[in-house]
Order: C-alpha cells, then sequence, then structure tokens
C-alpha cells in the first residue's frame, strides 16, 4: 500500500522534511510516496499544489498525508481545504504559544529562515571554510583556532563530521589524519602536543571500515581487513594511552556523531 | 524578559532545534534562553532533566519552554510532568497518524535517526567526498559524474552549497571557479562545454561580496569593490550568453540556495 506525503513550506523544506520523515518512521508497515513542496509562499501557489495534491488523492484512491510547516494563516487555510490529511505544525502550535507567552505571533513568513546576513551565519560559513582549509592537517598553524581537533584513522568520519560541526553548529572542527609512523611511535604526534585538551578521538570497528575503504580503493592494501585491524588496534592504544575522550562511529551518522561530541564536549555553539 | 527554552530529543536534537526555532522566530520581542537536550532515551536521564527545567523555571520566575521530539511514551510523561510549558510532537501527531493510516506507531526510540548503514546514508557521505574531491575544479574529469556544476566567482556560495547538498541531499555536486582569463574571453571555459546541461550559475551583489571577501582577504585587489563589481558584471554576462540558469545568492543562506537549485531543476535527491 501507497501514500502520497507532500512536506509542505514556504520556506527550505527542511523541518518539514525532518519533522515528517520522524514521524512517518514510526510506521515501517506503509511505504511512502514523498515530495517536498519548498516555497510555498503565495496564494496562487498554494491552489496549485492543492491540485497535485487532490490528484494524487484520485489516484492512490485515498488522502495524501500533508506535513505543513506553513507560517501564514491564509496560504494554510487554502491548503487545509485539499483532499489531504493535513499535520499542521504551526497551526496546531502557535495558538498555545501565543496564550503561554502572552504575546501576539509575528505571523510572518520568512523570519523562520537562517538570515543569510546574521553573524550566526556568518560563523557557519567561516566555520565551514576553517573545516575545508585545515582538512587533513593541510595547515597546521590552524589548530591554534580550532574548537576541536578530531584524531583518528582514514574514513572513520572525521571530515564529514568537521563540515557538519561548522555548517550546522559554526564549531571550527579540524582534524588530524593519523599516519602509519603515528601509529608505530604510540607518540602523540608533534603538532598536537600543544592541543591535547581539544582533541576527540573517532574510532570505527575494523570490519565496517575495511567496507568503507573499498568504496574508495578496492583490493588495496588500505581497503583489507588486516590494515585496518592493525590501523585501528593501534589507534585506540594512542586514545587510551594519552587519555583522548573518543566515540565508536561504527552505526553512527554524522548527526550522531556530531550531536555526542557536543554532549561530550559542551563546545559551545557559534549559532 | 528572558524565557528559558529546552528542546529535548531522545537522538540528535536537529529536528527539535529546527522545528523549535521556527515556532520561537514567530515571537520576536521575547529574548529565550535556549538549551539542547539530546539523547534523552532513558527513564533517570529525563528524571535529570527535569530537575534542570524546574530549576530554571524558579530561577526564571516562569515556565520554561520545552519543545519535545521524544517518542517513548513513557520517558515522554515524566518531561511532561516538569513546570515546563510542552509543545509535545509526537504526542500531538501520532494518535490522529495512527488514525489516518489505519495501523498503530512503533513508538520506537531509534526509528527517525538517519541509519548510518543505509544506502541513503552512503550515498550522502560519497556526495560529500564527491563534493571535497571535485573542489575548485580539481579533477575536471569529475565533471562526468557530477548531478550538477555550480559556476560562479570565488566566495559567490560554490563550495558550501555543493558540501551542503552532499551532505542532506546526497546530490553530487561540483563547482567550476572562474578565472579572470574565462570572464575576458566571454566563452564558456573548455572544461565545461560537454556538461552544459549541469551548468548552474550563481551570481550575488558586488557589495555584499566585497564584504564577504574582506573577512578572507582585507584591502585586497581580490576583496576591493571594483574588483567584485567588474568580475560580476562578467559573470552575468557569460551566464546570460550561455543561457545558463542562475540565481543571486546575496539574501540566501546554504539551505536556500540549495532548496532553490533543486526546485528550479528538478535534480533527483539521492536519500
Amino acid at each position: 500500500m501507497i501514500r502520497s506525503v507532500f512536506f509542505v513550506s514556504d520556506s527550505t523544506g527542511v523541518t518539514a522534511e525532518g519533522l515528517g520523515n520522524s514521524l512517518l518512521s514510526q510506521f515501517g508497515d506503509i511505504t511512502f510516496r514523498k515530495n517536498t513542496e519548498p516555497y510555498i509562499d503565495e496564494l496562487d501557489k498554494a491552489a496549485a499544489l492543492v491540485d497535485r495534491i487532490n490528484q494524487a488523492a484520485e489516484e492512490d484512491g485515498q488522502s495524501p498525508i500533508i506535513i505543513d510547516t506553513i507560517v501564514n494563516d491564509d496560504i494554510r487555510k487554502i491548503i487545509a481545504a485539499s483532499k489531504g490529511f493535513t499535520i499542521d505544525i504551526f497551526g496546531s502550535f502557535l495558538a498555545p504559544l501565543e496564550q503561554e507567552l502572552g504575546t501576539h505571533s509575528s505571523y510572518s513568513v520568512g523570519k523562520s529562515r537562517p538570515h543569510a546576513e546574521s553573524e550566526a551565519y556568518s560563523n557557519r560559513m567561516q566555520a565551514v571554510h576553517y573545516a575545508l582549509d585545515a582538512d587533513d592537517g593541510a595547515k597546521l598553524n590552524q589548530y591554534e583556532s580550532a574548537d576541536i581537533i578530531l584524531f583518528g584513522v582514514s574514513r572513520s568520519g572525521k571530515t564529514p563530521t568537521c563540515l557538519y560541526l561548522g555548517l550546522q553548529y559554526g564549531i571550527y572542527a579540524a582534524n588530524y589524519p593519523i599516519t602509519e609512523e603515528d601509529l608505530e611511535s604510540n607518540q602523540l604526534p608533534r603538532a598536537l602536543r600543544a592541543h591535547k585538551d581539544k582533541l576527540f578521538g573517532l574510532t570505527i570497528d575494523p570490519g565496517r571500515l575495511s567496507a568503507i575503504r573499498q568504496e574508495r580503493r578496492a583490493n588495496s592494501r588500505y581497503s583489507s581487513l588486516i590494515q585496518c585491524e592493525d590501523e585501528v588496534r593501534q589507534a585506540e592504544m594512542m586514545l587510551r594511552k594519552h587519555g583522548i575522550t573518543s566515540i565508536n562511529t561504527t552505526h553512527f551518522s554524522v548527526e550522531e556523531i556530531a550531536a555526542r561530541i557536543l554532549s561530550e564536549t559542551h563546545i559551545s555553539r557559534r549559532t
């Protein structure tokens, strides 16, 4: 059984998608046909969308699910009059919030968008560029301005996590790619000694690491299980020896790795 | 007047933060003291959080606002019994969705997390690494596998947008950094001619570009208004001449640029 779903937003649709996917993931026995409809910020766009929703209703023989984060009341009413079943986020929560806060909502489209000229946004972009510049230890003197330095073997998740920490939270995250010499010496690499308090380790199960590396360089020494086992064992030994906090990334997405790092280290967001 | 806010989640808290910030941004006259509380996935963690919420209630002299995306009923009930005012996302919407869908929700913690071993997640990570490898035209032959190639002057937003398109949607986005020679010739760069249908232009107001470049290299020719004006004018001429769709990124965040690109081009997400 297939159900059409429409994530409807007057902005990017990222919040509607995120929340909608969370809700729908609780219904594992149903297959959803998902559509994201961003920038529904005018009455005629809403009317055109209603036509598509009603068409899907006819084709499916049942009501499409609508997850709706539209702020404007008039636009929302048009969507609500479609043949869809509407989960109306702002409609459900703004009125009780108004009452609790004792003030009126502005009901303004655009207020909820990340503001491209705000300081918080500028911090995020600078942190992304920082992560790129500092990637793979390219400029070691950049560790001075790092909020955190991720430490782990190749493909343990360092680079995507650094980028995500910058993009989502404005955090300056650098990473140190451990070399074979580092691993054999069991000494903290020279470039890191002055920044030991910023180090955070990422480790990973060797089997999973080998599978990830296969995607990059199939049938190489680099991706072989034995090589992955050696590197991970040595890296974990180094983490323990120097008392560096770490997490095992095997079953975690970048979103989860980032959230767990924040929750372990109490680094402040710059947003 | 300051109100404490708690974004409470059994997972990363990204959805609770996103939705919560959208809702709260509608109340511009109130200052919120925001706390994100991820991984509240056990009864004792919930009880400890309730203590902190009640302490904030006492200090503020009013109820903290709680934006809650917890799935588990028992944990949610503990939070709801705090002195906070709860916006309960799953509690509000799961029961009506169950009724509409004619089936029971699994109410399972973890179901809504991006699954690190899923194909969708693997696509996202591969797309991030693709964006990094293809950044600034480093490997021109990678344009073959690009879903889209962003085209614009330095600091028009190409790189963060490519990374975001990869991270959020699993889209393979490359970018081409226009050189001064390209601009003067008004010819489409050789490397791009075979991929004209994948090109998408990013343009920007020269004043804003100059301000962004100042942050990178202050008082340089690169960041001067006159240089920015010249480059933008020539780049826009090239976009027009070759009929390349483009957007002006001046007032847009990466989230918005990405959503608008998807909505203009109808590229499919790989997620």
